[in-house]
């Protein structure tokens, strides 16, 4: 029997969607280099290019938009839903709830069919980014923004959460950052999703898998750790090279380094390092950049260990102001289109994922009756 | 790099928890044989030892049921949450929505130790029977019936299902069926729990994943299609053998047969073939027990295919009375004890789930600006 703790390099299915060298440090979606996509497309094209396996005409992504656009409204149940939890409910806990609830008066919630999917995909990647707004601006106890149908995906979450229209730098910097998270193969988030699809169930309850997985610490979780230390070197005012050196001396966890599947540096952290530093000379606030680069050499030099994508998104969001617990939401508002990619794939051409265990346990135990339970555990 | 198509056969996890021995169609739960613990055991005693790793004694069997019992209410969100989708949705997705919505209000809900989990467990275990019963009153427009702790778990969930005290008989073949069903090693529901809590998320997260994974046909949706099967020779008023061999000609497939694990006779089927045979004799309504015996001695000849634990639990819960659409949410009921204990053992000795794909996809697609890709396309 195959055995690797963690599944660690088991192949666990064929895919089509996106490919990974993490010698090489490569990251393609549809056989597209995410060099080549991070510089030049928007978010909307790489859902498209994710579902459709090409990258859409003119005509096709002005009706994508649309039909993104249109479907971004909450249906009357999860809103009131939402309503209900979201002064009691922590971010992913409320994104979790709220997406189960959009099975909520449809009548193909039990259907599992690749045509379903792309329907509920292009709603739910719509809706999520509106569950992530609403529920921020309710807990806050301000009115919610309703979506802007002109404005683009990246921009129109942005203008929902703050109600201000973002500037350009902070919208193509959230749009490249959708960009670059949108799919990582059978990362866990992904897997949980295919696990559940597996069984034929729909795709809300893989969506709501995915999102219970992405909530970890070990998983979406990871970029929040990156800000907290961040904001810890400079609420102490010491140097980032010799708090790492301490950390690392103290046999602490430097958030934000080392991958799974990459040995070299993470090809998102390349371009998550420009944003964050342009993102920061906008703002005339380059010292998260600066400092963040120093963590990340120092790091290097003393571990040998790479960035990877949590390491420069932190300071990107944190100088764009968003709140740092809803870091992983918008991983979240990216990921779900890669998570839609691969329900649809595993639909498509289905087989129970179901492996087995290595039994370490007890054999042969009798049993015995509660009233002689007493003297047995006495013997 | 190992390869398997649903992972079928490969090792994911050391477990201390369920042993299966597919060729000797051999079940135990914590080294006790299911033949031991169906015959008796109480369900509490099986969710005590699946948790705690030994049978209790009188002490710790008398507070664990009443610690249960105390749990059974639902907190104020999660009711509203209950109430606001009730007549919306269907059960799954109910009980998945219901049960995310329990991290409301909860300063744990982000905790991911085995003693937070323990803590949500012995809730979310008592919850769950609440959640369904609920639910389903509130959806036929009746008032909810609250619990009753002086009542056991099985027979406090059909009293809160029904509004009546449930007869001897079925209270006995709820609490067996409850047993029967509580753990399968690393089936698709619990390995979706354990992908999700690797992450280091949350108890709840989880859980959600699992029942998510379970909704699905192929894993507990299967016994409503050997109900809907039974009803439809019943209604047609054909033998048994001749619908059976009829279905084969026609290449479809027969529900409640064979297994991912098992290669001989599933131990589980025995009992509640069993349990099938007394409620239907108690109730004087043999034909739903005689006909399933018919349909499984037909496909044995025709295929030499076994019946699984949803062949024979479809006849039991019709007898009992229970809607053909709440059988996947009592296989849930159940399975909440072994997904807990999974959960527990996957936090206390952690790794992240993560395998990798088989790329079978394109490589090395140029980027085309969006205004030339209509003549790429034509080329």
């Amino acid at each position: 029997m195959a055995q690797a703790k963690g599944l660690e390099g088991v192949v666990a299915a064929e895919t089509g969607i996106c490919y990974i060298d993490g010698e090489q440090g490569v990251l393609s979606y549809r056989g597209y280099d995410i060099n080549e996509l991070a510089p030049n497309a928007t978010f909307e094209e790489v859902v498209y290019l994710l579902w459709e396996g090409r990258l859409p005409t003119q005509a096709e992504l002005a009706a994508f938009r649309e039909e993104l656009a249109e479907n971004r409204g909450l249906p009357p149940a999860a809103m009131a839903v939402l309503r209900e939890i979201a002064d009691k409910i922590g971010p992913m806990d409320a994104v979790r709830t709220t997406m189960s609830a959009l099975a909520a008066g449809r009548d193909d919630a039990d259907e599992a069919t690749p045509e379903s999917d792309r329907r509920k995909a292009v709603q739910a990647t719509a809706q999520l980014a509106t569950i992530v707004a609403h529920y921020h601006r309710l807990r806050r106890g301000l009115p919610i923004v309703p979506p802007d149908p002109r404005l683009g995906h990246a921009a129109n979450f942005l203008y929902m959460l703050s109600g201000e229209r973002p500037k350009s730098a902070a919208e193509r910097a959230l749009d490249v950052a959708l960009i670059l998270h949108a799919d990582h193969d059978l990362n866990a988030s992904t897997f949980a999703a295919r696990v559940t699809a597996a069984t034929f169930s729909d795709y809300h309850s893989a969506i709501v898998s995915a999102i219970g997985a992405l909530k970890g610490p070990l998983h979406g979780g990871a970029n929040i750790g990156v800000m907290r230390m961040l904001l810890e070197i400079d609420g102490q005012g010491v140097d980032p090279a010799e708090y790492v050196r301490r950390k690392l001396a103290a046999k602490e966890r430097i958030m934000g380094f080392g991958h799974r599947v990459y040995k070299t540096l993470d090809p998102r952290a390349v371009h998550l390092a420009d944003l964050s530093e342009a993102l920061g000379e906008q703002a005339g606030e380059r010292k998260w950049y600066e400092m963040s680069r120093k963590v990340q050499e120092t790091v290097k030099a003393e571990k040998g260990l790479d960035a990877n994508v949590d390491f420069f998104s932190a300071s990107s969001y944190y100088i764009m102001g968003i709140p740092l617990d809803l870091y992983t939401p918008i991983f979240a508002i990216s990921r779900v289109a890669g998570w839609s990619a691969h329900i649809i794939e595993q639909h498509a051409n289905n087989r129970l994922i179901r492996p087995v265990s290595d039994y370490k346990g007890e054999h042969g135990r009798k049993w015995v009756p509660v009233e002689e339970r007493e003297r047995t555990l006495e013997a």
